[in-house]
Formats: C-alpha cells, sequence, structure tokens
C-alpha cells in the first residue's frame, strides 16, 4: 500500500522526507523499497543525506545502489567520502565502470569534466538509418539524452551530432554522415562550468559534448545539471557580493556561520579605520564645525549607494558575459557624467536642507560640490574594480565592494571635510 | 561562398553581427539568405533588433517570416510591437496560427503562459504504439520537445506523458496508456514563471505541461526558455539588491540611467537624512570629544557590513524557496546570538586600537558596548526584514537594504552616541 503510494511520487521528494528521518527508521525504510527506487532517490538527494545514508550500509550493498545510478553522481558521491572508503569500493566495482568513474573523479568539481556523464549514445557516421535505430532501442533506456546522438569517426573523433527526428524520418539505407550536422559546439574537460552554462543557454541545447584535445568524445554535461551550475554560480554571487561565503547557508551552524564571516567583518574593519583616519584628520575642523559630524553620514551613504548601483551592472554584465575592460572601458565616462548629475540633483537637495537646518549658505555649496565628486568617484571606481578584477583573474563579486567602499569613505570623506577646512572661515 | 560560411555559423552568432549592421546592408542581407534561415536568426536575435529588422519589411514579408518561427516566439514579437502593426499582421496571418497566438498574447509576460509554446507532440491515450510512432515522425520535424509526448483522454484532458525511450522499445500493439506514465508535474497558464522554473530544475524536467483549470493541455514550457527565466530572474535580484532597476544594463543611455537611478538615489538619501538628524541630536557630545566623530564610520560600516551578510543568505534562501517566515522564524534567535559573538571580536578589536589611539578606556569600552549591539541589530533586521517583505508581496531584493541600512545606521549611530552622552564625564 505505502509502495504505491510511493510509487506516485517523485523521487526528490521522497528524499526531501527521508531527510528528516533518524538513521533507525531510514534502515528500515531501506530494507521494504525496491533497490531501484532507492537507487533513484540517493541519486536526487542532497549531499549530506548521501553520506549519512551510505554510512549505514555495507560496502557490497553500496556497489549494489550504484549500479542503478548515473556514473556522474557516483563520481560526486565517491569524491565526498573519505579516501579509503572511496578506494575499497572502487575495488568492489565492475571493472568497466570503475575506469570511467576513476577518469571523472580526476577532474575539478566545478569543470566540464566534473559535471560531465559518461552516459550517452555515440556511434559510427558510416552506421545505416536502420543500425541506428536498433542501436538507439537498445542504450536509449540507460542514456540520459536520446534527442541528439554523437557522430564519431573511425578514429573516434566527434564529427557530428544527429537528431532523433532526422533519424526518425530518414530513409533506411541512408548513413548517419548524410543527415548530421557537423556544426558542433563541444567544450574541453578543463573547461570552467560556467562557461560550459553560458553556451547551453546561448546555444539552446540540451546537452553539450566534451572532448579531450584530439577530439575524441570524453561525455557530455545534461542540461539540468547546467540548470543547477547556474542556480549554483549565481548563488555564489550575490552572497560573495554580501561578503558571505558560498558555503555559508542560513541554517549552517553557529560555529560554521562565526569562521565563515568574522574573517570577512574582520577585512572591512580595515577599510573601516581608513575612513575613520581620514576623518581623524580633520578633528580640528570638526570640533568647530560640529554640523559636518552630521553631514558626514549623507556623503558617505550617497557615495555608496551610488557606488553599488554602478557595480551590480558591471558585475551582472560580466557574469553575462556582455562586457570587458578591453572592449567597454569608454564606458566609464558614462558612469563619470552620471555621477557629476545625479551629485548635482542629490547636492542640491542636501545643500538646501542643510541650509535650512544650520542657516549657513556655504555649508550647502560644500556638501553640494563633496556629493559631484564622491558620485563621480563611485561611478569611476564602481566601473573600473570589477572589470579590473576580472583581468586580474580575482571573482569580481568576490573583493569589488571592499575596495570601492574603501575608495567612497575616504576620498568622500576626505573631499567633505578637506573643503570644509578649505573654506573654514565662511563656515564659523 | 558565403551561404555555405553562413551554414556553418549558428543563428545566434550570425543574428550577433548583424546588430552592427545599419538598415541598408541589413536588408541586402536579408534578401540573398533564404527566408528559413533569416526567420531563425530573427528568432534567436536580441528584442531591439527583432524589431528593427521587422520595421524595414512590407507586412507581407513579415507574414512570411512568421511561418517559420515558433508560435511563442512570434506571440512575444507581436507584444513589442504597436497595437496597430499587431492587428493588422493577425489579420494576414493564417487563422489556425492566429487564434494560438493570440491566446498567447493574453497571458502576463512573465507567468507560464506568457513564456509557453504551442508546438509539443499530443495524442490520445488509445492510440497504438504503431501509430504512435507514425504521428512522431509526423509532427516531429515541427516540434520543439520530442522525447516527451503528453497523453489526452478522449475529454482532451492530460493524463500522462511517455517517454520516447519506452515508445521506441514498446511492442507495437500497445497502447500509448499502457506505457504512460500518471504523475504529471503541470503549472496553470497563470502561474509565475519563477515557480515553473523551480519545479522544471527539481524535477530534472525538458519541458513543463501548462493546464487549464477542467486539465487541459495548453502548451509546454520548455527547458531552454526556462534558462532564459532563471537568467532573468537572478540579474533582477542582484541589480534590485544594488539599487538598479532590471531593466538598466551598464550600456543603456545616459539619460535612461539618471531616469533609473536617481529616484533610488532620492529615496536613500531619506535614510542618510535619518542617519544625519541622528547624529544632530549628540552635536553637544561630539563637540566635546570630537574623537567620536572620527569613531562614527567604523560603528556604521560594520553594522552595514554585518547586515548585508545576513540579508545576502536570507533573500538568496528566499529565491531558492528554501525558508519562510512561519517555518523559520527561531533562525533569528542564531543571528543575534552571531551579532553578540562576532561583535565582540569586531568591538574589542576596535576598542583597543582606538584605546591606543586616544588613550581613553572609555572610549574604547563604549565603542565595545556599541558594536555588539550594532552587530545584533544588524542581525535582527537583516534577518527578518526580507522575510516580512515576502509575507506582504514585496520583492525582498527591492526593498531589504534600504529599510536594513536606515536601521543599523540609526539604532548604530544613537546607541554610539548615546552611550557616550551617558559616560560623558568620563570621556572628557
Ligand atoms: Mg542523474
Ligand atoms: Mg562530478
Ligand atoms: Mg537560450
Ligand atoms: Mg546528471
Ligand atoms: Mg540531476
Ligand atoms: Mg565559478
Ligand atoms: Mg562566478
Ligand atoms: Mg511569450
Ligand atoms: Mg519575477
Ligand atoms: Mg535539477
Ligand atoms: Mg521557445
Ligand atoms: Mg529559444
Ligand atoms: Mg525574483
Amino acid at each position: 500500500e505505502i509502495l504505491g503510494f510511493l510509487d506516485r511520487m517523485y523521487p526528490i521528494d521522497i528524499a526531501t522526507v527521508l531527510e528528516e528521518f533518524d538513521d533507525e527508521y531510514l534502515y528500515k525504510f531501506k530494507s521494504f523499497i525496491p533497490i531501484e527506487q532507492m537507487a533513484e532517490i540517493i541519486e536526487q538527494a542532497g549531499e549530506k543525506f548521501q553520506i549519512r545514508f551510505l554510512k549505514l550500509l555495507h560496502y557490497d550493498e553500496i556497489v549494489t545502489f550504484f549500479a542503478y545510478m548515473s556514473n556522474d553522481d557516483i563520481a560526486d558521491i565517491l569524491g565526498r567520502l573519505p579516501i579509503k572508503i572511496r578506494k575499497a569500493l572502487l575495488t568492489m566495482m565492475k571493472s568497466g565502470d570503475t575506469k570511467q568513474i576513476q577518469e571523472l573523479l580526476g577532474y575539478a568539481e566545478d569543470s566540464a569534466g566534473g559535471i560531465m556523464t559518461t552516459e550517452y549514445i555515440a556511434l559510427k557516421e558510416d552506421l545505416s538509418i536502420a543500425d541506428t535505430l536498433k542501436k538507439i532501442k537498445e542504450i536509449g533506456p540507460k542514456t540520459e539524452v536520446i534527442e541528439t546522438i554523437y557522430v564519431l569517426n573511425r578514429k573516434k573523433e566527434l564529427v557530428g551530432i544527429a537528431d532523433l527526428r532526422d533519424i526518425l524520418i530518414a530513409p533506411e539505407n541512408q548513413k548517419l554522415m548524410d543527415i548530421m550536422n557537423e556544426n558542433v559546439v563541444s567544450v574541453k574537460p578543463e573547461e570552467d562550468q560556467e562557461i560550459v552554462a553560458w553556451l547551453v543557454s546561448k546555444y539552446d541545447l540540451n546537452a553539450i559534448p566534451v572532448v579531450n584535445h584530439r577530439n575524441s568524445l570524453l561525455g557530455i554535461v545534461t542540461v539540468d545539471d547546467i540548470i543547477d551550475v547556474i542556480v549554483e554560480e549565481q548563488t555564489e554571487d550575490i552572497l560573495r557580493l554580501g561578503g558571505v561565503s558560498k558555503e555559508e547557508r542560513v541554517d549552517s551552524s553557529l560555529f560554521t556561520s562565526i569562521r565563515k564571516r568574522l574573517p570577512w567583518l574582520i577585512i572591512n574593519l580595515g577599510t573601516a579605520f581608513l575612513a575613520s583616519f581620514t576623518v581623524g584628520l580633520f578633528e580640528d575642523v570638526i570640533s568647530q564645525v560640529v554640523a559636518l559630524a552630521a553631514a558626514m553620514p549623507i556623503v558617505a551613504g550617497m557615495g555608496g549607494n551610488a557606488g553599488s548601483q554602478t557595480l551590480s551592472l558591471v558585475i551582472r554584465s560580466i557574469a553575462l558575459g556582455e562586457i570587458s575592460l578591453k572592449k567597454n572601458w569608454k564606458l566609464v565616462f558614462k558612469e563619470i557624467s552620471l555621477g557629476v548629475i545625479n551629485g548635482a540633483f542629490i547636492g542640491i537637495f542636501t545643500g538646501m536642507i542643510l541650509y535650512m537646518r544650520y542657516g549657513n549658505p556655504y555649508l550647502g555649496i560644500i556638501i553640494f560640490a563633496a556629493m559631484i565628486g564622491n558620485l563621480v568617484i563611485a561611478g569611476f571606481f564602481g566601473f573600473l574594480i570589477p572589470l579590473i578584477l576580472k583581468v586580474l583573474r580575482v571573482d569580481p563579486a568576490l573583493a569589488s565592494s571592499i575596495f570601492l567602499t574603501t575608495a567612497t569613505d575616504v576620498f568622500g570623506f576626505f573631499l567633505f571635510l578637506g573643503l570644509a577646512k578649505m573654506f573654514l572661515p565662511y563656515l564659523l
């Protein structure tokens, strides 16, 4: 009865439920569900659960489960197990799979090789359509992608892809080479997963082949895994922009959160002290015109806001592959103009309010000028910092905001308080 | 010769090149390239280019191009054309397509209906496998998805999906209902595209069916368009978090950028003034202990940093559907504890440096206490603001940071300067 109910549930949904079970219950559950279905559930479960579940099993049971799973998922799981267990399991597995899995384990986790699977249909170019259909029926049920058939020449090089639509309607005596498309977008196994995702998205592929330097087919990356990459990279960008490690989650343990966030706060403290020292240079001015202290948060705040506007636009454009320092540096002039215009608007507004509040027109004029200056600085650095970091191969999402804040705070305070010092007699 | 070269290029890449052409060149290019290929190029080009190109053509030429394009893409293009032109074109088109396209035009752009296509294979449940294969060969070349066949009952309700793998290996006299999977994940046409994308990603689908309240199949959303949705929603989140409209791009015109960014800066100016007024309340204290002015940027800066750490974690968790106020409000206590601990660390450090700089231990103690207080405030509001906005159906990415900055600036300054006022005799 329960089995019938489980049959109507998706493996991923069952996995979500099982994650709440304790070990004893989990073991019981495993004993009465078919191996094949349990393997599918594990395959789709979260990393933590996978490891917890496998630790409940004997090695030979694990190997039995692996027989029902994709090579890419097995490699991912093995990669997370202690090396001793990993080796023991590999020794026990069928030798054919072992070789492929060991190859998969050799690639970096966030490379094309690290996310590819070895289950695809690759056939020889001189195969007839009749034989091709036979092969597809035979291998089809075991592959992730059936819509695209990869075509190899005698040297086992990838020479084309054949669309199942074309195969289905082609005359039986034609050959694969007659209907294949020779325009193949492929990647090398070392390619960064973000580039791979970008290609799949651009060309609307359901899978992208991974080939070595001799153009031999090593595997394919399927679109469902590409979606995971896109989501993961986006999580990384948003978290890094906010000064958080991509490994942290809202429900990470308190200790993990401290360990991940404190270092970043300490780096930011350095920036804060730079700003503080800048203000410290003008303590004599502030002590004479204390209204300056009240106006300081406005200068720093608006510089920060304008800067992060530019920054997020540029960082997103970089992530979408739309912009580079070499091609687009001229756009910095637009950001500078924008700083002048937006700065003038905000500056007039702020200046008038401060004039009304303190009755001194010069204070208003000074903040007007400082606002323009700081918004120009914000646009200039907000535009250039991420692009320069990109050239230096540092993730712009990771380090841009710390440099930007330093620039807008230090220059902003220096400009505002410096102007105040120059025109001090008018402010008294 | 050029045609041969173009044949080896992907439509999207040709589109990128054409976007640089001027109108005259573009028109010439159109005249010597096959209609079918040009239609594919337009289909994949950017919105701006599509409109520019179509404006070069006569209505009957446009209708000819449409004959080679997907209904979802035609509807998207028509939706961007002036209503007069749209109506004229619809009148000229084949009546069968017109009805479908008009239906598609009726859905909101960011709903399931707005991104679905009407080109799929749907067959009756009592069709034999032999007839199914015939139908697939017939309709297949014109559909986007061939791997999944949608199965309808006599009332035209969606009752299952059949995998082409199973169809290929099933005995010819079986019926579709014998091999179909009745577990269908589907969405209503009004569903938000973000939810649709989340389902496709969760269940690793290559397409998701869209059904009306009577469970009749209206269309399918394909995975390539889901990727575009995910990327678009990510762009929106990153830009909104940075205080930028999702419609702006780095290369938008200066005027557009001013119009999009200035309103947001003005809203932020309100926040900055709140902070400024808070500082203004303590001008007497600052005029007596001017070191406070130099320490102010540290308090505000660290509060802002800690707050944005929590904020980005929570906003990302919301986007991934992992967290809600109802289920997870208890995690706020973790953020508060984190504020105490990280605040104590940062506070000790800052206190000691200020002590060394100004020789007054009480200044150090005050900033220590203020730092803890401000980081607790940062964690508390950074956690709750986005979740409350979500409940109120306001996009957390849009409005969270403005409320958070207000909280950390106003409370931060109030706490720090308030403590300084209380212990003023010790600071002199
Ligand atoms: Mg899989
Ligand atoms: Mg892997
Ligand atoms: Mg695409
Ligand atoms: Mg996979
Ligand atoms: Mg998967
Ligand atoms: Mg990466
Ligand atoms: Mg990245
Ligand atoms: Mg649409
Ligand atoms: Mg949305
Ligand atoms: Mg998935
Ligand atoms: Mg489409
Ligand atoms: Mg498309
Ligand atoms: Mg959104």
